[in-house]
């Protein structure tokens, strides 16, 4: 699922209690290029793993799965997600001898892991997981298991399917079980904690204390669109997306447009809605690969450029609806349409398949502060102007959560909104103070 | 335009009549990862080319372009194209003292343009392109001067643009000079051999026995949906082979689902005209590079597997219309077939958007033998249960014809057909011997 | 320092009390081969290392320094020799919460002083090296300091330097000192920390209970004969080694040659003092590196075949007095004589500038196990059958100790001689199983 | 051979009449470092070459063997030397068709090969033989044979041995033939071809005007001490060179010192005829490669800093005989006396064991202007003063001949003896003007 992740790549393979791994930086065809790097990874159990960074700096050090060499046996460790409370429980260990080899929150449940005091592995892996707070999906690989466990909000999804021979596979998506052949079984809860075992699999709960808050970005942007979350297809909810917003928002014109690939679900819902045809007036070019998780803004700058072109023989003379997915920075949007004026379209119609984004995230997607989001600084009309549209419009709160269509008995029937507004389904630990300096900066983005 | 040639690329610069080069194997970004192989590719006028292999082996030296330094002078050279009569030539050359060093067909221009006894350069040029057959799109640089010819059929893309500070770009698709922001002038006609010097564009006619006989295959797959090629914008060729389709080859059904990413455009012309819902059934994993131009079966193969999945929430218990844009070995096609119905498709009736191919190319596509081609050794009906499908239907040859629309005094209004029907625009040459061999063979694809 | 350890290099500077690090597996040459690895080296402190394997695998994580990142400051640790207590260390450490990031033994006195309750990191960094046993010289750099401890009997030198303009500099051999043009200042004592701080530096013992037995293997084989240990130069050393070997064992013949490049000097002591010619009878292929250190039996033996030519013109019809400094296996002994009898020696009279190496060492050299050593398990008599010589003889302890001529109150005047007799000036701790096993078994070598 | 050039290298094989190669720039271990660049040179025979450039860029194209298909059969061809007219040759070769893909020499003998309009192969290379002129020793491999040709004053040397089953093997050194276990049969003789074809070897000569001129500087500095060239060992005339020089210039000392590794055979001569001891008073660092076949100043410059050391323990106080083979610009020289000096010798003699350099080889010794010679532009006196040495001599040109010892009934009894005196046996052809005109420079080194 190389789309969760572009930084570097690691997996661990467990060959008779012997845990093997190779990870490197870069992409999975870069890492694994070699058949030596895939040739010793032999053994019945394996965790595999896609770095996208939210914390911890680009060094192979923080490449994951973690493997550890104890005298009582080796350990292997990955994580989703990211922890609210990692800098203060860093310290406390760190001031009681606990030496880290990286900068990633990972390292820390292994630290807590191991410093328990309680009888069996199980009972120290539920300690340590009920005292890391924040967004979390761990795999870990031990001599004779393997486990999963999740968050108390299931801020990330996490699938557990089966093979036809009976071996279980779990995965962040679906999707992911699809490929491979297996059948899926069932999510990992919130707050639970599931152990695969001489062929079987345990499920527990580390804690009781759970609400429902589903990263409303894996449906928007993250997820593939052949993955269900919470047994929602994220293409579907996507289309709806679209559906929905040419209700809240519609407007005249010749075609849709979809900003390949991610908005290509929500603009087929808008034209099919609105009932104006959808065309191909945008072009990707598939050997560049996808601009939100590329690490640096200048980095980011250069990949559009390239990117995406606008089809004239389509949209020359034309009023076009462009569709996207959200608007971080409005940068890509500003030069999408761009290319579309030049490319000769008469009028740019901008209709965003979510809510403004106004909020970080501490959960594990990479928005860290208001400063880089430009609705936090700037009102709609004022991001209409910046990015040359002739209109814009983004769709509801409420026509987002409608649109997923989630039915838990939680608030936002089981959605995180916290981009949207703020209203975050946990305490921010650490973030607290670096929250409320950022609820205080103003940025222009003029 | 990496989507014409993933095997290698390279880029000659001119610096004040001293030409630079760089070449390598692989992606351009893995050619130019480094702004070393970049930053003395100074000047102010360069050519690039990018191997698609259809003659020659697969090392270095057969990377283009090609550069000579010549006592008189540099040169470079780099060709789009396959000749027919290069290996009698290479012959030839060789008996009278030629060395050659590579084996790729480009460098035979180059011996005939030295052996050359004309006065002038632009002579020996005019000499040499006359005495190469086949389908070539040449792009040459001197010291003083870039230099552009196609042969007289016009086989390949070739179009003018120009910069607003004036300065002139060539490139195989107009897609190329909207992403540079060059505007279009004109294509370079079937014959022409068109000369950029001292800040001018000249342009001349090397022969008179000219015909068009534009690619169908360019059409059809190997263009950007962007590209304009003789004034027809390719999306809507395509869309509109579908649309034709629809009309030829209907079929009752709940949706209809193009193979990403070349068949999106001919499936959504076939949903438009026959008004059933376009949905997203397949998804591309976009990580992994596109099936037709890698180098072995088995390459192509292993890719297919990880390169799309169909969406189980959106095909499960549904008939569907899976829209291809041209069937080869036919591999790719049960492939996608199986995936659909492991997803739950109860029907899946397969359309493509050009007719059978049964003949193989000798102008620059790499489909060099009827052995490879599934249509050349099975009726329709056979291919339709080789593949699984429900039913199966090609689109016509006129229908073809019609949804591209050109409209030249010439066969076929301009197009080469011969893929489809074996009417080659002209003689095969040194290929006549091979062609009359692999029609009498028949291959069980069983 | 390059011949101290080819396997792996590293280096961390302080820039301003930010530390910063590079590693790599390899030779200097490749693990620095980019201005980028060396670039970022800034700053007015640097440790560095290489590394030669005694325990520990050949992971990237072994190579050191070890560069630690706490939330109170970053560290940076280097370690020559091998601790004989590490595996019961690293076990304790564990059970109490210790994780460990590579095998390697050097981690242990990290974790030892990062877990110590003293109150200052002088303080903890005293009772850590208090707790290790075995031979160690350590370089330590902090925010602040850079500091350096060897083990209570020195068996490894360690040597201080001053530049002209004040600055430091600490390193395992003087012949770096003259390198960088810094004068030798003072060697650091048995059981002394040096702290080098704000421009000064600080000695201080952390034990009293110190004993001298520096390793003669040094003398012998290890160091380059520019150095100076102990006040002793290492050529002259072995120049003595030679000298007295030619009293101990005096043979006729035409000339003396020695195997380059470590027993020239012993070679040439033979033959002044014995008055036979010294001539250039073997020939060493400078472009491959030499053959202890590398890391197996196959690839020691695949080296010495190109490595070593014998002179025809020079050996031919002659009676060769052949001078080697050690022997470890007796493979390359063989080698040599069969090369010279190849080349028409009518006779070759080895003589070895060191005693038999009969035990193992567990202070920093890496001959582990009595099986791969020679005449541990062969007489000498033996030896000479099966390496091919018509003579065979070592040199003496007492001729050792004279020659290197050390005079310290302590056994062997202060040299460990465990090598030969299996006085260990030591216990053993983890070790000391397995050396009771090693002295029970016998390998032959026929 | 690594010491005959280290710039790039290459292998061609020939596999029943089908030849492959590689080549690569670099070190033999750089170019040669995976399996897989040897394991498809499979065959019954093969060529090698490393590349030390004199002509040509450091492009991959100018490494050896050159590989040519032609459609009569594969050839390949390696060259060590310079050819004299090869820029007049080349000018005329493209004038009339020719396209050239490097800039070395080597090219040019397979143009005339393929041109030459003679019946058989055999003539077409003798013809082309005695068309360039120059220092040439060829090996060219074909389907069938394996040829060795020698230019007719045999200014490189070249000879043939034979291994137990009967397969020849040519190789520019003895040594080479001692590594591989073949036995050495004869010397390839100025002018003659050699062709080793079904089994057997044929000799003839190509011209009869030949004349004896071998490269005094092979004996001097460039062939390794174990080989034998035209009969004479390269080491004992090193040595007798030292014995001369001590007879031509002695001086009262404690020591001679060589400078390592090239000088070691001519400073024990001197040490022997003298009776000063010879002391290890230079160490060199066996991990850096020698100078004089770097390729710029800059890199030769930066590479002695590192490379040597002075033995302060041993000359500290001493007066120092420093024997060196040769001067080129004195950088060197002055750098090891000022090593020398620091470490404390009391007085530096230096002896070089050859005659002043003065003048520009052009047949395949890297030194073509007479500006980077110190002794082209300066007295013996003066080259004392800037290189700081106490005292400075060099061998006399007789001494020279005498300590090789050639017997040729030819001038200099077959030495190329130009360096030293201009005396060049051949016409400069394209070099006359070259020549002239740095015979008029004058260079200060101050």
């Amino acid at each position: 699922m190389q789309h969760r992740g572009q930084e570097g790549a690691g997996i661990v393979s467990n060959d008779h209690g012997k845990l093997n791994g190779t990870r490197g930086l870069g992409l999975l065809s870069e890492v694994f290029k070699d058949e030596r790097q895939l040739s010793h990874l032999t053994g019945n159990a394996a965790i595999g793993h896609v770095r996208y960074a939210t914390a911890g700096s680009g060094s192979v050090d923080n490449i994951q799965p973690f493997l550890f060499n104890f005298y009582d046996g080796d350990f292997a460790l990955a994580h989703n997600g990211n922890l609210t409370n990692a800098k203060s429980l860093r310290k406390e260990l760190e001031q009681s001898g606990a030496i880290f080899h990286s900068n990633s929150d990972t390292e820390i449940l292994m630290h807590l892991i191991r410093r328990s005091t309680k009888a069996t592995l199980c009972e120290r892996m539920k300690e340590a997981l009920n005292t890391v707070k924040g967004g979390f999906a761990y795999l870990m690989l031990t001599e004779k298991s393997m486990v999963a466990a999740l968050d108390p909000n299931g801020f990330r999804p996490l699938s557990i399917g089966q093979m036809v021979n009976g071996a279980y596979v779990v995965a962040s998506e679906t999707c992911a079980l699809e490929v491979v052949g297996a059948k899926f079984i069932q999510d990992v809860q919130p707050g639970e904690m599931i152990t695969i075992a001489d062929g079987g699999l345990t499920i527990e709960s580390f804690t009781s204390k759970t609400q429902p808050a589903i990263c409303s970005m894996e449906y928007i942007y993250f997820a593939r669109p052949d993955s269900n979350i919470a047994g929602i297809n994220v293409h579907s909810a996507r289309k709806k997306m679209g559906k929905i917003l040419a209700q809240e928002a519609p407007v005249e014109a010749d075609m849709v447009v979809g900003v390949p690939n991610s908005s290509l679900s929500a603009a087929s819902g808008y034209a099919e809605q609105s009932n104006i045809p959808y065309e191909m007036g945008l072009v990707k070019n598939q050997y560049i690969a996808r601009t939100f998780i590329q690490p640096t803004q200048e980095l980011r700058e250069q990949g559009v450029r390239m990117k995406l072109s606008a089809v004239r023989g389509v949209v020359e003379g034309k009023r076009v609806i462009m569709v996207d997915d959200s608007i971080v920075r409005g940068t890509t949007s500003r030069r999408i349409v761009s290319l579309l004026k030049d490319a000769g379209a008469k009028e740019v119609h901008v209709r965003i398949a979510s809510p403004p984004l106004k909020y970080p995230c501490f959960y594990g997607i990479d928005i860290q502060t208001r400063r880089e989001l430009i609705a936090a600084n700037h009102s709609i009309d004022e991001i209409k102007s910046l990015i040359g549209a002739d209109s814009l419009s983004f769709l509801s709160e409420d026509g987002l959560i409608d649109a997923i269509g989630l039915n838990f008995d939680a608030p936002y029937s089981g959605l995180c909104m916290a981009y949207f507004n703020g209203d975050y389904p946990t305490p921010l630990y650490d973030y607290e103070k670096q929250y409320q300096a950022t609820l205080e900066e103003k940025v222009s983005f003029v």
